[in-house]
């Protein structure tokens, strides 16, 4: 028997593990949002406000503040690798190489940083706010959810016995297998990994994506995680959130322009990138006035994404405005247009189904995964 | 990332993983027999010869004979250790210090010598058989068996990749965790691993055992092996085996002989142990002929190992011949004396039950694990 006698000691001795151990551990779409806001808004202030939406679960009674401004400290010290920043400009996204403009990587070797944070408990919740420039704190929103999220399931493992800490990820690797048999049998799955704000923790997201390549091949798509694309020459999933309609209609100056601000956006979104990547986000104030009112042109984007609608009820209603608008074009029509953008957007269903997987394959014996935390502006 | 480079090169160098890796990694009860043998026959020949009782299964084309034969000669170099020597000599078993005699220890650290063997493949099964003094010969049955055991477990893990493996060894557990869950809720559970001969490999062996003890706590109460009792400071559990009657039968010189060797062992073993270990192995030749001819100081014994018939068909049986020969008794009675000697003799049904959990645990792609091996006399 080999005593690896440093490692022994070194294990004994980390003041940290640090959970962000990239800047490209995060949603692929934060820095498309991010390369918009630094050609478009790069001098507009923005505020991110951590809300907890299941309120009876005290956050700030299970983890440890402490810890977790430890964490957000580290994260804030990181900076991209070169070798990161190359993959960035010479990696194909959606089929297009270059996305990301030099001036922009340039930037973001250069002077990106991420803002200061504010951190405290009050009546058991975290009380967490980033302030800044919109560039420093958009970024702060998945680094602090999955901290979050990996130091509550640290504070769940933490009285188990090393032999209970086995036979739990023996579980989780069972169910885990489990269900994609169930997937492996489901015919034309096109399957995407979203699963970075809620995951358990980055080495059974690591993990679970790695076996989900190995398990179903080429029905799985890809990952929303750029790290996990960059390290394990992935696809990388993702175009916009929420967050720039909601930025665009706040700093909407009158009624008029706030109801345009939606459709501004779009505009402002194709000429960011040169017609491409043209994914509808219709719910930000809900998909029927947004369709209403929306112009022509709008139904030249590539397809929509249904985040909070039955997908069926959204798909049909979205078919209804293309032919009212004369859209109902031969070339693949509406339901080949709601694949997206070379096909590799998930239908809302299968990303909420990967969704739930990660966060039902390992629960422990204090209940499921956080779920109700989201960052909103 | 710290690299064990030493453990790295070792890995990849290593040309013989023992499977038998300790003298004791035996049944208990194989000791106590080789110190009967050694007291009682020692000039004693006798051949083992292995019969697998599943023709079905070619072990021949399963397990490769040169492995084999590589991990029997490493068995035969072994030696046993002072402390292991010291732990037969000082542990208590069945709540008797001193079983062993400080002379068969001194014989145990110096004479004792496995057998040579001759191994060789006919017809797609292995044959293998071991000839020499019987206490040179007697104590292969374990260590073969195993081994051969374990090799038949590589050959059918050796084409499945890693990630196979992990999953698994996982599913192993998460059932090992379930049926342990099943069994916590038995009322007055008592329960021994008896399952070195089948088990799937030493390690996995280890881990079931740990597991055990770990989960349902004193419910287990102890193991058959010696080397996880001695490592793991579990109780050894067993005390004899058909072996004895076979060899008496096999050694009597006339049919009067015959008959009445199963009970002259019954006696030598009382004599060699001074009364102490007095279970009843009453199947070797049929239980019923055995009690119809057994003389009245055979009710003596503390009770019966059920081996071969259904245990309550085979419990009325015994506790009716008790009582044919007066020897109903208050101070306990037949059901109490079943229990065996301090409790420890688990009843058969549960012995069966542990000995299928160790088969069943873990299952592969090509089906279940060996069972059918056996070594007679």
């Amino acid at each position: 028997m080999i005593i690896d006698f440093a490692r022994r000691a070194h294990d004994h001795n980390w003041e940290m593990d640090p959970i962000t151990r990239s800047l490209l551990d995060t949603d692929f779409y934060k820095l498309l949002m991010l390369q918009f806001i630094w050609k478009n808004f790069p001098r507009t202030r923005a505020t991110f406000t951590l809300i907890n939406r299941t309120a009876s679960v005290q956050l700030g009674e299970i983890v440890d503040v402490e810890q977790l401004r430890e964490q957000l400290e580290a994260t804030r010290r990181l900076r991209f690798r070169k070798s990161e920043l190359l993959w960035l400009a010479g990696n194909t996204f959606y089929g297009r190489r270059g996305i990301f403009e030099p001036a922009f990587l340039e930037w973001l070797e250069h002077e990106f940083e991420l803002s200061d944070f504010e951190l405290s408990v009050h009546d058991g919740q975290l009380q967490l706010q980033f302030e800044g420039l919109w560039s420093g704190t958009s970024m702060w929103e998945i680094y602090a959810l999955s901290e979050i999220g990996e130091l509550k399931t640290r504070a769940a493992l933490k009285d188990l016995s090393e032999f209970e800490l086995d036979i739990l990820y023996a579980r989780a690797k069972t169910r885990l297998w489990e269900k994609m048999e169930r997937l492996r049998g489901v015919p034309e799955l096109n399957i995407t990994d979203f699963g970075t704000r809620r995951r358990h923790s980055f080495l059974w997201h690591e993990y679970v994506v790695n076996s989900m390549r190995d398990t179903i091949g080429d029905c799985f798509s890809g990952t929303s995680n750029a790290y996990l694309a960059y390290k394990h020459n992935l696809e990388a999933i993702g175009t916009n959130g929420h967050e720039l309609p909601m930025a665009m209609a706040a700093l909407a100056r009158d009624d008029e322009e706030l109801r345009n601000s939606q459709y501004a956006l779009l505009e402002l979104w194709q000429q960011s990138y040169q017609g491409e990547l043209l994914i509808l986000l219709p719910d930000t104030f809900g998909t029927t006035q947004f369709l209403r009112g929306a112009p022509d042109w709008v139904t030249n984007w590539t397809g929509q994404r249904i985040d909070s609608k039955d997908a069926y009820v959204a798909g049909d209603e979205y078919i209804a405005w293309l032919q009212r608008h004369g859209a109902d074009r031969k070339d693949g029509g509406a339901d080949e247009r709601m694949k997206g953008s070379h096909g590799t957007m998930a239908p809302a269903q299968n990303r909420t189904s990967m969704a739930a997987m990660m966060r039902e394959s390992l629960f422990t014996r204090s209940g499921r995964q956080p779920s109700g935390t989201a960052v909103v502006v």
